[in-house]
């Protein structure tokens, strides 16, 4: 079979990009998958820190565009904080270049600053239960199943019924618009919630999960040094290589239960 | 098998902050697996259009920090072009949001402006090398053994011989290495060079490749729209799902005889 040539059109997971909005000023610019991108909006200036809720959510759709040149990949939200911008101080990811020094240590203490960690969180879930969340998901996977290039983020309660599930060629985006989804239906904080990621755990998944209040936290494969680092201090649970009936415990063992 | 518990120190792959100067200027910070960081700060800053190649590289390395505050986290790349940064108008990944619009094509037409096509590239590959690349990178890969959580980046010749290999829990930062590690060793451009990566190909990997002039990225998983769109209309070859003895050719079939 090494030469046979198959010629078909396969489908491909659209890609195209993002400007985000806020307030006229453009904040960002994502790759993202299109569609639900007045969540991913919402979501990522939440995660962020530049949207404090949907309270100060004053309007958020596609720029309006007589001569349509954007081909509506431009999301302005309007928030009722019209200085959100500048009071709080904004960069990218928490991440400031100070001369203090950068360190995992010093981006974890800034992340501290805009959310403190949820011991105060009740949530325990059953193995059983985690053991079914990535089937579960996998099954309302229309992009993956379609593209196989597809990621996904899904927030189950602790029963493991799914409540929100999106789909993204970037895992950050497909939180963001779980979390953004939330918002525009004033479901936030998630406390209590479950988020489960297709691939792996970064910072930067731990960081949006804790900034939306979740405690749990679920990937399908690998997490890293300062994603554990970030959800230990901060009494979330995080689980990697959901598969079948295992998983591997990073640090929360005390929410399974 | 359900219940049984496991404790077990598992290795887990680190990340931690680089901030990525140029000329005295915090240009990035990305979260990264940390080693090769000369590489990655030079291939990143090439990659972007921020350094022309090594022979404008005045000096790469760690910051001298006696107080060593900075714990190894920050990169000081001096160019022999002082006004780099200024003068080429630089926004990050070529997104410009301008008001003439903002689309897939755009995004195209604006690393047009950096990097021309490789049409003139001759590079074709035999079917029988492209089969053997991934297990001779897999091959290499220590960190995904270890950990299961990084990703890779091989650059090879038409024969499949393996040049350059380089990890990170990042797919641009393996890329931004091997890229890097090529413009130390004064071996840019990667013309008649083939690029492997451990898992999708999306805009800004192709936006890589095409920067370092290589004609053909082969991935293990599948590839995005704009991916695809930027590599056909740069004469490169993209090929996805690159596992066993089968193939996706996505664009630029002629190169593979």
């Amino acid at each position: 079979m090494g030469s046979a040539r198959e010629s078909r059109r396969d489908r491909i997971a659209v890609e195209e990009p993002l400007e985000i909005r806020l307030n006229g000023k453009s904040v960002a610019v994502v790759m993202r998958s299109p569609g639900n991108d007045e969540e991913l909006a919402c979501g990522f200036l939440f995660t962020e820190g530049l949207l404090k809720g949907k309270d100060e959510l004053q309007s958020v759709g596609h720029r309006r565009d007589r001569r349509k040149t954007d081909h509506g990949n431009v999301v302005e939200v309007v928030s009722t904080d019209a200085s959100a911008l500048a009071k709080r101080g904004w960069q990218r990811n928490f991440v400031s270049a100070s001369s203090c020094g950068l360190c995992g240590k010093l981006t974890i203490e800034s992340v501290r600053l805009q959310a403190p960690p949820v011991h105060g969180d009740d949530l325990k879930v059953a193995p059983g239960v985690l053991y079914r969340l990535v089937d579960e998901m996998r099954a309302g996977q229309a992009g993956f199943d379609e593209t196989g290039g597809v990621h996904a983020a899904g927030l189950f309660d602790r029963e493991g019924k799914l409540l929100v599930l999106r789909e993204d060629i970037g895992r950050h985006n497909a939180v963001d618009k779980v979390v953004g989804a939330s918002l525009l239906e004033d479901a936030l904080p998630l406390s209590g919630k479950i988020l489960v990621v297709s691939g792996r755990s970064s910072f930067e998944i731990v960081q949006k999960a804790l900034m939306a209040r979740v405690p749990f936290v679920a990937a399908v494969s690998a997490a890293s040094s300062l994603a554990v680092e970030l959800a230990e201090s901060s009494g979330m649970a995080l689980v990697g290589f959901l598969r079948g009936n295992s998983m591997n415990v990073y640090c929360g063992a005390e929410r399974i239960a």
